[in-house]
């Protein structure tokens, strides 16, 4: 089974990397960017018989620091 | 317009972060996990009229690396 994992920072909380790239955009002449967020995605292929809960865990030990960011998984 | 541009390595080049998450995983006792790989997703607020061939531009001059990147824009 595969599975994408976005990880987000939470809403308010500050995000240098996203900050420095609008600005960089800024920079390189492309108007009309309001907002820019930084994330990551984990591309990976578990046994199909992996259960919701552990996927959970996965996210919750490892992959996203929930104190600060959001998870959301998506089976394809 | 909201747009999701997702950055991961192209098949074939090295990821060490993924490596090193599928071993993190084995030894947090999560079996069954074939395979990781990381990338990053960047969330933007454009403007409406920003036309396909600007964001193309911004992804290949700065949010990704085409020599060992893809890139994909989904727009929402």
């Amino acid at each position: 089974m595969k599975l994408q994992i976005f990880v987000t920072l939470k809403p308010g909380v500050l995000d240098p990397q996203g900050r420095a790239i609008h600005h960089a955009l800024g920079s390189l002449g492309f108007a009309g960017v309001d907002d820019v967020r930084a994330g990551k995605v984990f591309e990976m292929e578990v046994a199909d018989n992996t259960d919701d809960a552990a996927i959970d865990a996965m996210c919750r030990q490892l992959l996203a620091n929930t104190v600060i960011e959001n998870y959301r998984v998506v089976k394809a």
